[in-house]
């Protein structure tokens, strides 16, 4: 009879609307009926991208969609620069690699963000510079970089901006048009509150460009198809049917709160977070750079972070992650992200509190942590 | 308030236990309790697929898993066979050759089946061809191959056989070890009754072996990494998790009647179809050559057939298929698949009757078509 919580950056927890949704006998996909919820997939998708682009949704993990970025606007042995700033930057140049397309990697220390400048002064140097991959918010350090800044060094180049919004899109600022984002990808289960199953990718004119001379072999991922098919409301293969029709529902609560509604709860959530954190005598993995997605937090001296995660979602049913590669047993991760509510924060640093004073650290008060989240939660 | 019933052959309906899974809260994927589900899933495909090599789950519709099995085992300027009997069997010659492998194309008529000797034929001719690209059944024609007699031949040379079983897997039978099936692939919208958004996809140590000499670029779907992950019961990516709960539910609905029930179901239900098709005086698009999957009839001389297939899912509620391809408007297919019944098949059969009558095609009696395939479904 234990109760389960949810505060993982990706899945996130589903509304009932999506719950209900995913349960409905399904339609077939070459029909008016599906025709229909398609035509409205893809202009929510525009308002929660921010973009007039064509928005492609993809039967595929974020990872999907990613190498769908890749794949449809480069050629083998092009130049591109990869932003590493954690486990998901890796992953451009990982999949660049996998195509032979060379990385001009800006390395940067986990925890930290890139600073524009690095890469206006590599676009500088090197003109044949074809995309800068970056990433909207790092999940695997809970940091967002300055997209917006980025944006308006790599417009006035040959160079596309491709930014992996798969942790952040519909949970904080991305501008999609206006800061200048060629290549935006994203996938369902974030702060679009659906299960995994789904990739989204835009696409600017100026990224068209690129395609048309892409080399790269693609079928699956060919987003010319996914044009072609794109311009009937249809996709090119079987579409994930069930997903696409939880994704209006979940495009719906965004579309009543309103975007600007919705970025000021994710604000104010990881505030309260943050603030329950600092009350605890802990540590904030980056305290000067940080997302409104989800808060890392460095595990305190002697105690085991890996037993810390496990013991409060195999005992307390309360499932928060814990760090990444190089980052695993040394940080927590709690997600305050799509459809999480005030008393789910409460919740977490509720058991949080519970389990680190179980595990001997005990320098804090009970209730301080979950005292300073309400707090911020209080104030207008 | 018109009720609707889908004859198509894919998606096919869900089963209630599968609507009822799919509408569960999500859970985080790297947990022990994902872990345990994502075991009974890989041995309840091993069920299934009747084989004891790993069956890995993609977060893919079923072309991602035939992007899989092309990109996995061959390496550009590579040869391969490839049997066109219909628009799944040119799908993959189309992958193929955006990947630069040369095909051997076999082209049959649609609605033939290919003659295993003219594989042996060309397998004989060049000993360099790497692997043969077959279909379990013909989704656009309805007609299914001799699977194990092109395994007798493909087993004793050095060429791998890939079956595209996407239509059929589960509905009848292909015994992926017994007929030396090297790879196998498969989605989840047609015998496993779920949503579509699974790709699935079985690897034999024959294959194996040229995965090794792979030099065709892959991330996404590369099954090295995905063979890591399998063997710690993980996965690459973040997998599509609700599906893959709900598949356990279907695969324990399929284990509980018994594969072999479930065949003969089929072949009950498409016998049925058949009989009635027969008794409308209506021409099966294939009369030699079937499925027990799904069945293609010859529209009607002086019938709109596209204007057939609308007015019944339409007007009535009845979701069959259209032809595709060089067949549209000239066929129509009714699926009998997955969680379809008798009654579903009286049903598909009596508005066929009843929109035939209204488009002025009354050469048998309403009823005609409803009866006989009663007759089939009273026999023991």
């Amino acid at each position: 009879m234990k109760k389960n919580y949810l505060l993982t950056p990706g899945p996130t927890p589903l509304p009932p609307e999506v719950c209900e949704a995913l349960s409905r006998p399904i339609i077939h996909h070459r029909t008016p009926q599906f025709q229909e919820i398609l035509k409205e997939a893809h202009s929510g998708l525009q308002y929660v991208f921010q973009t007039k682009n064509e928005v492609f949704i993809l039967a595929s993990s974020g990872t999907g969609a990613m190498e769908a970025a890749v794949v449809n606007f480069l050629s083998a042995d092009d130049t591109v620069i990869t932003v590493e700033a954690g486990k998901f930057g890796e992953r451009w140049t990982e999949i660049c690699s996998a195509y032979r397309v060379n990385c001009e990697v800006i390395k940067v220390a986990w925890g930290k963000t890139v600073d524009p400048k690095d890469i206006a002064e590599k676009l500088r140097q090197n003109k044949k510079i074809k995309a800068v991959f970056t990433t909207l918010c790092e999940t695997s350090t809970g940091v967002a970089e300055d997209i917006k800044s980025i944006g308006e060094i790599v417009k006035d180049t040959d160079a596309i901006l491709v930014v992996d919004a798969i942790s952040g899109l519909g949970a904080i600022e991305l501008k999609t048009d206006e800061w200048h984002c060629d290549v935006v990808v994203s996938g369902s289960q974030k702060g679009l509150m659906l299960p995994p199953g789904l990739g989204f990718i835009s696409v600017s004119a100026k990224a068209w460009k690129l395609q048309k001379d892409s080399k790269l072999p693609k079928y699956y991922f060919d987003l010319g198809e996914a044009k072609k098919a794109y311009d009937k409301t249809d996709t090119p293969w079987t579409p994930a049917i069930g997903l696409i029709i939880a994704l209006n529902e979940a495009i719906r609560l965004i579309k009543k709160e309103g975007l600007e509604q919705v970025f000021s709860w994710h604000r104010k959530m990881a505030q309260a977070t943050r603030e329950a954190i600092k009350a605890l005598g802990l540590e904030l993995f980056s305290p000067q750079a940080y997302s409104d997605v989800v808060t890392a937090v460095k595990v305190p001296v002697g105690i085991d972070g890996e037993k810390l995660v496990k013991t409060m979602r195999d005992t307390y049913g309360v499932t928060i992650a814990g760090g990444q590669s190089e980052m695993k047993g040394k940080l927590f991760r709690i997600a305050h992200m799509g459809y999480i509510g005030e008393f789910d924060i409460i919740t977490a640093i509720a058991c949080l509190e519970k389990v680190l004073y179980e595990m001997g650290y005990k320098s804090f008060q009970l209730g301080a942590g979950v005292s300073a989240a309400q707090q911020v939660f209080a104030q207008k």
